[in-house]
This record gives C-alpha cells, structure tokens and sequence, in this order.
C-alpha cells in the first residue's frame, strides 16, 4: 500500500531542508546524504539492485503517476513530497526542469575487498587512480556497470562518484554498481595480491597491446589520469598493456580506455553471454 | 624566419574582433571562424595534419617560447599578437586561465564522398545520425582520429565539430579528421552504396554481437542517439550489431560505443599496426 504524496507549498518548509542550496553543497559536501536527479536514476536508486535508501522524493505532481508503481514495489518507501517545478526551483536555487529529485543515503561504504569474490570464482575489479574529473568518474562506472565489473575501487585522490554530475554522468550507474576505498596505506599491488587478482595497468606508452593478452579468470584493471598517467611503481609491477590505437594521434579519454578494456576482458571471462 | 608577436595592449584593438564576445558568438556562429584553445589543440591546428588555417593566434606573453617553433614550422605562419591575460580576458568577456587561443578559418567543406578512399583500398567511415550534444560529438572525434577512421560524416542534425566545446572534448581531433556532411536529400543507405561501404549500424536491440563479427575491408559505422537511437528504415537495410554487455544495465555512452567498434574493426582491417 503505496502511501499519498503530501503536497509541500512552502520553499521553507524543514522537510525540503536537504534539497536546499543544492550548488553550494555539491562543492561542501552532504553530510552522509547525496541527490538523485530524474526519473531513470530514481528507478536505479528505488530498484532491486540499488546499492542504497531513499530518505525522500520531491517530485512535480504531474511526474507521480508514473512513478508510483516503483515507490510501491520498494521495500521500505521513502515519503514521497509533492511540489510545483516553481517550489522545486525555489528550493534548490536553480531552475528544476525535470521534476524529479530524491535524497539518497549513503550508509557505510563497503570494505573494498569485501566486494570481490573469493578465488577460484572470476573477478573483475576497475581500479581508479587519480581521477579527479566528475565527467571520467562517472563514465567509467556506466562503463563498468554495463560490462559487469564486479567492483570499482577508488583511490584517496579520485572524486565521489556520488556526486551529483557523476550520478547523472554514469547514467545511475554508480548507484548500482558496487565500489569502495583503496585503503589508507595499500596500493595496488598489494591490493591485486590480497584479492588474488592479476594487476593490468594501462597506459600509452606500454608494449604489450590489450588484444594479444590471453585474458586472466581475475583482473583488476588499474587506470590512471589522461596527463601524468600510473605511477612509475604501479606500472613497474602490475603488466602494463596498451590499447593499439592509429598512428599520430595516440589519444583516448580514461573512461573510453576503461570501455575497451572492460568490453575485452569481460569477453575474454565469458560475462557477457555467448556471442 | 618567424616574425615577432605584436603586442596588444588594448582590448578595443580591432585586430582582436574575433576574439570578442565569445560565449555570445558560440551561440550564433561565427561566419567560417572557429576557436582554438589551449597550446595542444593549437599545435594540431599549426601541425601537418591539420585541415585548417589559422587566421591569428593571440597569446600571454609567456606562453610565446614554448609555441614560437610551431609558429614557424607553419608554411603560412599566422600573425601572433601578444596580451597579458588580463587583456584576453577582457577582449574574450570571460576569465583565459591558458592564455592560448586562435581563429581557424573552416575553408570549403569537402564532399563526403572526395573523404572515402576509392574501392578496393579498405574504408573506415563513421556516420554520426542525430548527435545534438557537443560532447558526444567531440568524444567520437577523439575515437575517431585514435582508431585512424578515413572519415567522419555527419547528417544535418548533429551538431558543429568545430564548436569551441566540440574541439576542446576531441582534443583537437576535429582539427585533423577529415569530416563532411551527408549530402542533402541522401539518406545512409545510399551513401553506403554510393562508396561501396558496408552499413553497420550499431544498437541495443540488434541480435548479431559485434564480436562475431567477420570484419568487411570497407565498413560504413552507423551511430544514432542514446535515446531514440537509428530510424528504422536504417537500421532495417543496414547490417545491425549490438555490443555484448551484462545482464541489466546494457547503457553505454555513444561515443564509447563508438571507440569500442572503431577498436574491433580498425584492427580487423589492420589499420593499428602488428599486435
């Protein structure tokens, strides 16, 4: 039993609090708390496979009909507030053209090597070193997701792919797929041998092309920023791999990189169905 | 022998025209000009490959060293004026953190048709069908040069490859890929035939994987936007592929559908060197 939307007037009412000044708390941070935009990503945060609750919706009114049968199919339902788009922009400080926002809760983060399944099983891991662009974080969790990765994980310099651009980017990606922290004091390698997964570090400038590699049942797939690239130290001990590429303009984005890896590996461990 | 920058002091200097009302002149065009941005796009602009001319370059005073070798190698060496950032800033309306720009000049577009080596040379082609937002455009520049395509060509919809955004997201591909637009009144189908190409048109719902794929020698790559994707009278004449992905979040990004069939098929014709 679905309960009604309650219909919120008033920008000032407390319940609205969370979705107040949305620019300047995507730059200070949410305190346990991020935001859901549009109507697909709210069916990822509400769906069987979220990876997280919903504290609460704002919708315009017009947006419920189609929305009230994933709130109903929720376990637990999050109250549902009903605004105008004009309340809704008033609230947030900006103009809300779609209608359809929610909180989200972030609860504890996982435990990295919680994540991944244990040998013998096939794993596949992303491993995100350095990647402080919103844009890349999010489109290698759509990648990531759309391939199967079993995990992403996230060293300390990456940004949060909860962020609201990186939600929107990964197309709600990141609220399905699992990921966690590097923790404070490992690195890669060690990673890569706690977890039993075969470390393939990516950069321009390896030889090994991806194509030639006979791909490992357990991968992390460790990549860096487009600029400096792994770390010397990774690169040195993880089995660095290129990805061939034409001559003269040798130049791929990080998350297209980590498409082509992920689409091959994900292949090679027989992820992705028959073909 | 290189001549020396001017120096430009003055932000009404009539020189500096082009460089005004930037954001404004994004919007409405700029009558067979473009920007260029940033010492890398820049190079490509001056460099061998480049399709276009610049027109002038305006630069911070101590960015000259680093760029006066590649002002020189130009056979047509553009004039360089010199502007504190101050300046640029002012003359631009919004804050030149780099303090490289040009104008390019877009010359004559070519015909789709002069872009496509002749049968039975093997042919890469990618069609862009629809793709309205400049970074997807951009992006499938940058996999398009990376993966060495003979061309890309674009149906009236798609928007400019020489818009500032565009540019910038293909890091400075657009400069070097040889682009045209689908003629008017011709539709994919017939362009296809018209060169001897094999349509691909690539899309969710299709049966055949990419990966089993037997890649043909001259391959026409059918891209259409995430949402709507490809009319159906193109996707029923061409050949259509999907790219395998796992079960339940089968969404990727066009431009990284894009990289990943330009990887398969650009190696499948050898164009990327011995593996």
């Amino acid at each position: 039993m679905t309960p009604d939307p309650e219909d919120l007037g008033d920008p000032d009412d407390p319940r609205l609090e969370p979705y107040t000044r949305m620019r300047e708390r995507d730059l200070v941070g949410r305190a346990g708390r991020f935001i859901v935009e549009g109507e697909v990503t709210l069916r990822l945060l509400l769906g069987r496979r979220s990876r997280f609750r919903a504290e609460s919706i704002l919708i315009a009114p017009e947006r419920w009909p189609s929305l009230v049968a994933d709130v109903a199919a929720c376990p637990e339902p999050p109250p549902v507030y009903c605004a105008s788009k004009a309340v809704m922009s008033a609230v947030t400080g900006f103009p809300i053209h779609r209608g359809v926002l929610a909180i989200g809760l972030r609860g504890a983060e996982p435990a990295a090597t919680a994540l991944v399944p244990p040998p013998p099983a096939p794993a596949l891991v992303v491993g995100l070193a350095g990647l402080t662009n919103h844009d890349n974080v999010g489109a290698a969790f759509r990648n990531a997701a759309a391939f199967g990765a079993d995990a992403v994980i996230l060293d300390g310099e990456s940004c949060d792919p909860l962020y609201r651009k990186s939600i929107r980017v990964s197309a709600g990606a990141a609220l399905i797929q699992p990921f966690g922290r590097l923790p404070a004091g490992q690195d890669w390698l060690r990673l890569a041998d706690a977890l039993d997964l075969q470390p393939l570090a990516f950069s321009p400038g390896a030889t090994e092309p991806l194509d030639a590699l006979t791909v490992p049942a357990r991968a992390l797939l460790i990549l860096g920023t487009e600029g400096p690239g792994l770390d010397a130290a990774t690169l040195a001990q993880a089995r660095p791999l290129r990805i061939p590429m034409a001559a003269g303009f040798d130049s791929l984005n990080v998350a297209t990189a980590a498409g082509i890896a992920l689409f091959t590996i994900a292949r090679g461990q027989g992820r992705l169905g028959p073909s």
